[in-house]
C-alpha cells in the first residue's frame, strides 16, 4: 500500500512537519537574544534576505522569540511600533499624487504607502513551521503588555487586521466534539470553557458523550489541534429555566429523537489573541442547520444565557432613591438578596421572584448605553446576531457565581431562521430589542415611559 | 465506532459540504441574473444584511454569477470597478486628519480609508461554501475581459491583494502525487502540466509511479482537490543534457537510493486567477528539503529548463547586421537552423552546436532588459530564487516546440543550499547572472566586452 | 501537531510498512531458492524457531517464494501436498480414542488431528508484511498448477477453508468507487471488469463518476488497494431492456433524485485466488441498503445480466429433431441466426424475437442440470440470492460478446427486500424458479408439461 | 470535494455504521427471549434462511443476546454445548472411509465431519454490525460461566479456535498511543492496565504525553476503538532498578535522542474474551524495532517486570523446614518481612536484600514447575519470547501490591535480536533458563545441586 492513502487527511500534519529539519539547525543560537537582534532579524526579513530564504529566517525569528522573556518581548514590540510603521515620506508622496490626479492608481498608492511595514512582516512570519499558532500567541502577550502600554495600539491593530483576513469564517470549519475526539483537543475544550466550568474528565464526558448533549467547535487548518470558539448543546422537550438540571451528570438522558428544542447553554471562546475576530454569529447559525438535519424532530433553538451585567445593574438600581427600575415596593422585596444565604430559602425565592422579573425587564428592555445599545454585553450578541429575548428566568443559576454575577438570573434568547434578518435589522438599524410578549409584560407600566430617557 | 475516527482528516471535506441546503433553497432563483440585481445584493451583503444573512447572501451571489453569461459577467466587472472603489470623501477627511495630527490613528484611518470596499466585499463572498475556488475562477474571467479592458485592473488588484493573504505560504501543504493520488488530482496534473505534455493516463503514471519520478504539488486547504504548482522531479545519476530520455517511458529505472542527482523537469502553475501569488520558489526548496531527507544519497539538485525567449532572440541576432552576439561565422553555421528538418541531420547538429552554445552564453550572461534583468523569464525566475545557471545543453529539446522556441536548447540551473542567499544577493542587487565556469566559457572573448551596453 | 491525528486512518497503513526492514535484510538471498530449501523453512516456522522469529521467517519465505520460477513454485506445492499433511498416526489414535470414549474432548482431538499441518503453516506465513495478498496470489498459482495436477487438490482446499475464515462477511468494507478514489484502485476497476469491458479511462469515469452511476466494491482491510468484488449501478427511470444505452458515454444524465430503479448492470470478481469464497450475495444486498438510504425514491432494484449459457444452449436444441424448447416455427425462425450479421438488419430482429423470447422462457424454468438447478449459472446465483426472474430481453446486448453468448438475449433479475428469504427458500428447498407472470407467460403451452422431465 | 477524500481511512467505520438500519427494525423485539427462542435462530441461520438473510438474522440473535440476563444466557450456552456440537454419524462414516481408503479426501471428510457445528454458527454471527466485538463479549461471560460448569469447555474451546484465526497477527496493526489519541481508547488504557495501575487522566498524560515515554498498542481492523494488548516503554539512560522513579509524575524529563535503553514497565492484555491467543510476543518485538527506527541511539532494551509468584514461594520456603532455597542465615534474615512496615526501615531494607536477592536466584533458576518450567509466569512469558534474566531488584517495588506479591522484588528481563531464537530454543528445547552473570552469581553454592531435583 502506498503512504499516499490519507490523501487529503494528511493535508494538515504536514504544514506542522514541514522545516523541522531547520529548526533544529537554529535551536543552538546563544542566549543574548535582545530585541534589538530580533528587530534586525525583521528588518532582513523583509529585505531581499527574506526573499532568498524566509523559512529559515521566519523560524529563527519566532524561534528567538518564543525564549525571550516579558521585558525582552515588550522591548521587541515597541521595535515593531517604532520601526515598521508606515513610510510617512511614501504616505506624503501619494498623497500629492492622489491630489494631483484622483486616479485610481493613485488611490491604490495611497492604500500601499499607508500599510504599516508590519502587515507584511507579519505575513513573512507565517512562513515559518506552525507559525499562526505563534502568531496568535504573540498577539496575546502583546495585549497583556498594552493594558500599560496604550503606544502598542498600533502593533495590535495590524495583527487584528491581518488575522480577520486569515481567520475569513470561509476557511474555518465545524467539527463535532465528542468521546471519540483526540485527547489534545478536548483537554481544551476542559480548559476554555468560560461559562459554566468543567471540573474533570467525567464532567466533560457527561457534556459530549450523551445521546442528548453535542459540542461543536470552529477550527481553522492551519491551528488543528486549537478549537477557536465552541457550543454546548443540550437536547431537551423544551425550553429550560435554569441550568443546573442541565449540568447535573446524573440525570436521565432523553432518546435525541425526541427532543424538540436545541439549548445552548454554554459558548466560549478560546484564543485570546484573536479577539476582535467574531465567530460566534457563524457558529450559532451553522450549528442550528447541522443538528435540524441530524434530528428533524428540533423545532426550537434557544439558548439559556448568563446575564453577567445584571448583578452590578441592580445593585446600583438598589441604591438609586429614585430608580426608574424599581419601585418602593420592588426594593424592599430584594432587600432580601442581602443575606448572602437567601437562595437556599424557598419562602425567599418565591417571595422575590417577581420583583426580579420586573427588574431585568427593564435591565434588558429600557436600560442603555451612551450608544442606545442595551448593556448587557450578551444581549448585544444574540440580539445582533437577529435572536429574540424569549424568556427570563429569575432563579436561572442559583450557583455562587450565578449569585454574585446577576442574582440567579439567566434568559433564554431565541433564534427563528426566517426572523433573524428582520429582528437584525430592528436591532443594528433602530435599536429596538425584539422580545416575546411574556418578557414585555414582565415591564411594570410605570417603568416603560420613564425608561425612555437613556441610562448613562 | 463513532464518526469522530477520522477528526482531523475530517476538517477540510466539511468546508466543501457546509451549507449545501442553502445553495438548494436559492438554486430556483428566476433567470434573470443581471449586473444590476447582482451590484445590488453585493451592497446588500455589506450592509447589515450581510451581518445577520451572510452566508446565504453570499451564496446566492456566487450562483448568480456562477450562471451569468460573459458580457453579463462584464457587466457586473464593471459594476465592481465602479461603485466598490474606496470612500473619496473619507479619504479627504483622512489626507487631513493625518496632515493635521499626524498621529498613528490618523495613518490608519487613512489606509483604511483608501482600502476599496471590494476588499471587504471579497472577504464576505468567501462565507459561502467553496467560495474560494469560485473566486480564483470570477478573477480567472475577470482577466479574459481585462484583455480589452484595462479600465478594470483595479478590481484586479483588489484580488491580487486579497489571494497574497489567503495564500500565504504558510497555509500551503505540500503533497506527494503519486499513483494512490485520487483520480480527481491526478486528472489535473495532466491538464495542467504546461512544459512537457502528459499525453495519456500511462504517460502519467510512467512520471508518478515509478522509482526514480517524483512529483509534488501545493494544495491549500479551501480547495482541497485544486493542485496551486507541482513540480516533476527524475532521480538521476548526473545531470540530464535532454528531456527525451526522461520523458521516455520505456528507459530503465534508477533504484532511488542509487540516485545522486534530483532533476527539476517541469514546474507548473495550476490556478491562472492566483496570478502574482508566487510559490514556485517555494516549492523548489521545500521538494528539496523532503527528498534530501527521503533518499540520503542525493547531492546535487538541477533543473532540466527550457529557454522560452531564445528562439525569438536568436532569429533577431541573426537579422542583424552588426549583432553583438553572432559573429559572421556563427550567422554562416546557423543558416542551417532555415532548414526545418534541421535536427534530423546528425552533422548539422554537430556543426551548429558550437554556434548555439556561444550565442546562448551571450543571451544569458549579455542580453538584458531595459530594467537590467536577463531577457529570459524562466532565468529570471530560477536566478531570482538563488540558483546558478549550471549548463547549456544544445540539443536538450529535439521536439517541434522544443525546436520552435529555442532552436533545441535547454539549461540546467543548480541549487546549492549554501549558496542560495548569495546568489539571489547578487542577482537581486547587482543584476549579477551567477553562471559556472563551463557556461562562462562559452561566452566568445569578443562578445563580453561590447555586451556591457544593455541590450533594448 | 502530533503525528497520531488521523488515528484510526492509519491503521491500515501500518500493516503494510511492518518489517519492511526485515524484508531488505532477506533481499540479497543467493538465487539458489530451491524448493526444497524452501520445505525446509517452512518446517523451521512449524518449529519452535518459527516461536521465536516468525516474522522473520515468514517474511524470508514469502520473499524466497516470490522469487521463484513456475517449474519451482509446483515443486513448492507438492512439497506442500506431501509434507505438510495431517499426521496419520495421531489421527488413528484419535480414532481409537473416540471409539473408545467419544467423549467431546476425544472428537476435539479428532478435528485437531486431521487437520493439515499446511494450516498453520499458511495462519504463521501471514506474520510477514503484506504475506495475505502474497497468499492469494500464491493460490492463484495453485490453481494454474492444478489445471494438471489433481492431486494438489488438498493444497488448493486449505487454501479455501483458510480465506472462507479470514475474508468473513464482517471483516469486509463496503466502499464507493468514485472519480476521487485513488488512481491504483481504479486502475483494478478497469483491469479486472468482467462483464463489459472498461475501455480506457474515459469509459471509466463515465461509469463512476456521472450522477447517474454509482460503483461499488468490498475491501478486506489487510488487501487495501485490493478490491475484492464491485458492482455497477445504474440510476433510471425504468428496468432497462438493453446494455448499450447504459454503457453509452454521450447518453443524457438522470438527476439521482428524479430515478426510481437501481439498475445492477456488471458484477465482477477480482480476486481469482478467493474462489470459493462467495461476496456477491452480501454486496448486491448491502448496496441496496445503501442506495435506499442515499436516495429515498428508489422503489426498484433490478440486474441487466448476461446469459452465458444460451447460445450454447440454443444452438443445441436447434440442431435436435425433437427439441422440447423450440416449435418447428421457432426453428425455422431462428435460421436467420446462421448469417453473422443477422443483428443489423431490423426485420430480422423484430421477426425472431418471439422465438427467442420462448426458447429463453424455456431455457431459465425448464431446463434442469443434473442436480435439479437451471442450467444457467448468473440465473442460479440470483435466485439463489432470492431475487427473481423479472424480464427477458431477446435484444438486450447485440455486441460481439452478447450475439456469440446468448444470441443477443439479456434478462433483469429482480431483488424484492420482502421476497428475498421466501424465494431463496422456494428455489434452495424445491428448485423452484421464481419468475415474473410476464417470464412465464412467454412459455409456449407445449413446452411446459414435456419439460417436466430434467434434462440431462 | 468529493466524500471519498479519505478513501481508506474510512473503510474501518463503516463496518460500524453497516446495518444499523436493521438493528433498528430488531430493537423492538419482545421481552421474551428466552435461550430455546435463541436456539432456534441460530438453526435458522445455520440453514437456507440464513443463505437468504444471514445479515439481519445474526443482528437478531446477537441483539437478543445483548439483552438476555445472565441465567438466560447460561442456558443458551448449554444449547450451544449440546446440540451445536460435531455430527457423530458422520464422524463415524468418515472414520469408516477414512479407513477403507486413507485417502487424502477421507481424512478432509474427517476433519470436516469433527468441526462443531458451533464454528460456522461463529462465522454467521460475523455478519451482524460489530459483531466480532459481541463474540469477544460473549465469550467473556461464557469464561464466567465455566468458573461452575466445565461441561461448557467444548463452547469455550471453538471461540478460542476461531478467534486464533480471526485474530491472525498479519490482521493486527500497532498504533502509537499518546495525547492525540482518540478519549475512548485512552479511556480504554486507564481501565485495562493491569500492572501498575493508572490513577487518573493526569497519570495517564505522563505515561503517553512524555518526550520519554512511548506507550504502543494493538488493534484489529474490526474492533477499533478497542485496543488488544499494549506496552508502555520508559526512555532512559540505564535499566532501572525500581518502578517508584519511572511512575513519579514530577520526574525530570529525559530528551529521547539521550536515551540509550528502552523499558518495557508494563504490558496489559485488554480482552479477556482473546484469553489463549497470545499477542505479548509480538508486541515487544515489533515495538523494538519501531522505537530503533525512531531513536536510534537505543541499545538496550528490557523490562522491568514484577514476579507475581515469588511472594507466596518464599513465604512458603520460609516455613519448610528443610528449605532447599533458604539458608538458616537467609530465614533468620528475612524475619524482617513479618513486621508490615519492614519497607519504611532502610536499615531493614539493606541487611534483607542479600537473602532476597539468593532466594530470588533460586526461585527463578531452579524453582521449577512439574513441566520443569520456571514458577513465575512472567518469567515463563518473557524466557519464552527469548529475553534473558538479566538482573534481579530486590527493592524494586515498594508498593504494598509489590510488597504483597513479591515482597518487594521485581527483575528485569533484556531482549537481544540477536540472542532470541537461541535463547529460545534453550529454554523451550532443553527448559534452560538463560541468565546473566551476575544473577547466576547470586545462586548460593550449597542451593544449586540439590536443586536439580524438581520443585512440586
Amino acid at each position: 500500500m502506498n503512504a499516499n492513502t490519507s490523501f487529503f487527511g494528511d493535508l494538515l500534519t504536514s504544514i506542522a512537519d514541514r522545516g523541522r529539519a531547520l529548526l533544529d539547525r537554529n535551536s543552538r543560537v546563544s542566549g543574548a537574544t535582545k530585541a534589538a537582534t530580533l528587530v534586525e532579524r525583521c528588518e532582513d526579513l523583509l529585505s531581499g534576505k527574506g526573499e532568498a530564504s524566509g523559512v529559515a529566517l521566519a523560524t529563527d525569528i519566532l524561534d528567538r522569540y518564543g525564549r525571550m522573556k516579558t521585558g525582552e518581548r515588550i522591548a521587541f514590540f515597541e521595535g515593531l511600533a517604532e520601526q515598521f510603521g508606515p513610510d510617512r515620506d511614501r504616505i506624503e508622496k501619494a498623497i500629492d499624487s492622489f491630489r494631483r490626479t484622483g486616479s485610481d492608481a493613485a488611490v491604490a498608492e495611497l492604500h500601499a504607502a499607508s500599510e504599516p511595514r508590519r502587515q507584511e512582516l507579519f505575513r513573512r512570519f507565517n512562513l515559518a513551521p506552525r507559525a499562526t499558532l505563534a502568531l496568535v500567541r504573540m498577539r496575546e502577550n502583546l495585549m497583556d503588555a498594552m493594558a500599560h502600554r496604550r503606544d502598542l495600539a498600533s502593533v495590535d491593530r495590524d495583527f487584528g487586521h491581518l488575522f480577520s483576513s486569515w481567520f475569513n469564517r470561509g476557511f474555518l470549519v465545524l467539527r463535532r466534539i465528542d468521546w471519540s475526539t483526540p485527547a489534545s483537543v478536548l483537554e481544551k475544550i476542559i480548559r476554555y470553557e468560560a461559562v459554566h466550568e468543567i471540573r474533570d474528565w467525567a464532567d466533560l464526558r457527561a457534556r459530549v458523550d450523551s445521546p442528548d448533549r453535542r459540542c461543536y467547535a470552529f477550527f481553522h487548518p492551519a491551528l488543528v489541534d486549537e478549537p477557536l470558539i465552541f457550543v454546548e448543546v443540550a437536547l431537551m422537550k423544551e425550553p429550560p429555566a435554569a441550568i443546573a438540571p442541565i449540568l447535573d451528570q446524573k440525570r436521565e438522558h432523553l432518546e435525541p429523537e425526541k427532543a424538540t428544542t436545541a439549548v445552548f447553554y454554554s459558548i466560549s471562546n478560546c484564543q485570546r489573541g484573536l479577539g476582535g475576530v467574531s465567530f460566534g454569529n457563524f457558529l450559532i447559525k451553522q450549528v442550528v442547520e447541522e443538528i435540524s438535519r441530524e434530528i428533524p424532530s428540533l423545532t426550537t433553538f434557544v439558548t439559556l444565557s448568563p446575564v453577567p451585567g445584571f448583578g452590578a445593574w441592580l445593585e446600583a438600581e438598589r441604591k438609586q432613591d429614585d430608580s426608574r427600575a424599581l419601585s418602593p415596593a420592588d426594593k424592599e422585596a430584594l432587600k432580601a438578596l442581602d443575606d448572602p444565604d437567601w437562595a437556599q430559602n424557598e419562602a425567599v425565592r418565591a417571595d422575590i421572584t417577581p420583583a426580579l422579573g420586573a427588574a431585568a425587564a427593564c435591565y434588558f428592555l429600557v436600560a442603555k448605553t451612551n450608544r442606545g445599545k442595551p448593556v448587557d454585553p450578551v444581549a448585544r450578541f444574540h440580539l445582533g446576531n437577529g435572536a429574540r429575548l424569549e424568556r427570563i428566568n429569575p432563579m436561572g443559576d442559583l450557583s455562587p457565581k450565578g449569585i454574585a454575577q446577576a442574582a440567579g438570573l439567566m434568559v433564554n434568547y431565541r433564534y427563528v431562521l426566517s426572523d433573524i434578518e428582520k429582528n437584525h435589522e430592528a436591532f443594528a438599524g433602530k435599536g429596538e430589542v425584539v422580545a416575546s410578549p411574556a418578557v414585555r409584560k414582565l415591564l411594570r407600566a410605570d417603568t416603560a415611559p420613564r425608561a425612555l430617557v437613556p441610562l448613562p
